[in-house]
């Protein structure tokens, strides 16, 4: 089998044996983004043309590949969803002479405001890790935009997402507070007081005004800033998340871990990280649902 | 006396009669951080030479031109603080033939959590206000950097500032709900819907994705992403500042006066604009403080 994790700005690619392990791997900056024309068949050619030259089969992908500005659209399944209901809705395209590839669906869930919220990518990598996990837990995926996810009966329940890097990124960038960051955020003391400063009244938006205000004062260093704004950020993403689940389970973004492990804990939850190689597995997870598997 | 608002980005000169009222006045793109090499001194003359020469005075400013990036730091005063302690830490700079101009203080405080804040400018807006309204009162001046005041006994007494219009601007330009927003925010529905929005479980975080989530699922056209955006970001604020006043006193931010009023309605208070002139009152009512006057 061959399972692609096909993203907004990378590809990677995998061979596994019959037994589900990682014979070969490949990596390309080839992410959907960046496939000219749309000639995604090509550039998978291009990637692994020899494995399946070779006859290795079949090609399941997953990832930003299936979205609107992918190769084609598999549209979001609805909560709950485990493998059994996202392998019933992977789509199938066909090029070449014969050849076919898988594309998993994201998932969607609607929040309390009845608000749609979506994941494309990550249900690959939860189901990757499904059989490792109590039928009830909660994962949480930080990022760019970080996913909050309950498991109930070993499927995916429900689910929140947070802009929170995408936040620090940008408020970093191109706010007044950029201007003290002069360091990325590496001192977990000031991140810390981030945590606690996200538990005061007063608001996210009044929270990030304190940033300058501490700077201005002489109460907040430079170099520090940016571990402080992140603590607020990632304080404030814990806060509003409904889990009183003893344990958070850690998944992806190996270079978040320490700070939300950190967080987690400051919280009051035990954190636990989660092998970062989930999407793979969830991939060959997902074979036995394939349509042509099924008949 | 020659009344002066030196902001960042712009420079207001207003010449007084002996009873307060405005007998001329100038504007120009000349802030602060305009002014070369801190040429406060010429740059002042070249605006109201003639004025100067008439022997027109006190020159009285106020705003960022008294910041550590300005012609001379005049450091916070702390809250309370009314006209008389502003008017007390009026700062003095002199130049050419024995010409001397009086800076105004901005005024600082500090939160719940201990954290300090700050005003530079505001504060005569403020003072310029005073004798219009209650002893006891709460005023909003909406704008890049929001500022929530409490007066007590004719005083500033407390404030807290929130990052909204910037946050907005930024989340606009350099995220990915940019895409979305086609239009200015200029649909009263849908930032209607922002505000109920901001009154949902899930915290601001993730209220910003739902902006994206709601745009994937058709619920939510592109041209009014922007007005439902700064509804969440407004709610949010509002929902933040700890106050059961009936009224709020909106201050300055013309551009900003519909939609606060929209907002404070929709949460139960009732909203009362006042004239926009107001730093030119404070910078009068300032003049009998200054330490020269007392004499």
């Amino acid at each position: 089998m061959i399972a692609i994790d096909w993203g907004t700005s990378s590809f990677r690619a995998y061979r596994l044996d019959a037994a589900g392990a990682i014979a070969d791997k490949r990596a390309a900056p080839l992410g959907i983004m960046h496939v000219e024309g749309g000639r995604f068949a090509e550039a998978l050619e291009a990637q692994v043309g020899d494995w399946l030259a070779a006859g290795e089969g079949p090609v399941v992908m997953s990832g930003m590949i299936g979205s609107r500005q992918g190769w084609k659209e598999a549209p979001y399944v609805e909560c709950p969803a485990g493998s059994e209901q996202i392998g019933a809705r992977m789509q199938q395209v066909a090029w070449g002479a014969g050849r076919v590839a898988w594309i998993a669906p994201g998932v969607s869930c609607r929040d309390a405001g009845g608000v749609p919220d979506v994941m494309r990518g990550e249900e690959t990598q939860i189901l990757g890790v499904l059989d490792t996990l109590p039928a009830a837990a909660w994962i949480c995926l930080p990022g760019t935009h970080s996913k909050w996810v309950e498991l109930r009966d070993g499927r995916i329940h429900g689910f929140t997402t947070h802009m929170t890097g995408e936040a620090f990124a940008t408020l970093r960038a191109h706010t007044i507070l950029g201007r003290m960051m002069t360091e990325a955020p590496n001192d977990p003391a000031w991140f810390e007081a981030g945590l606690k400063r996200s538990r005061e009244p007063g608001g996210l938006l009044h929270h990030l005004f304190g940033v300058r205000a501490r700077g201005l004062f002489g109460e907040l260093p430079d170099p520090a800033s940016a571990s402080y704004l992140s603590g607020i950020l990632i304080g404030h993403e814990l806060q509003s998340v409904a889990t009183t689940a003893d344990t958070v389970y850690l998944l992806g973004a190996r270079a978040l871990e320490a700070a939300y492990r950190h967080a987690l804990e400051h919280f009051g939850h035990r954190a636990v990280a989660l092998d970062a190689d989930a999407a793979v597995r969830g991939l060959w997870r997902l074979s036995p649902h394939l349509p042509e598997a099924r008949k």
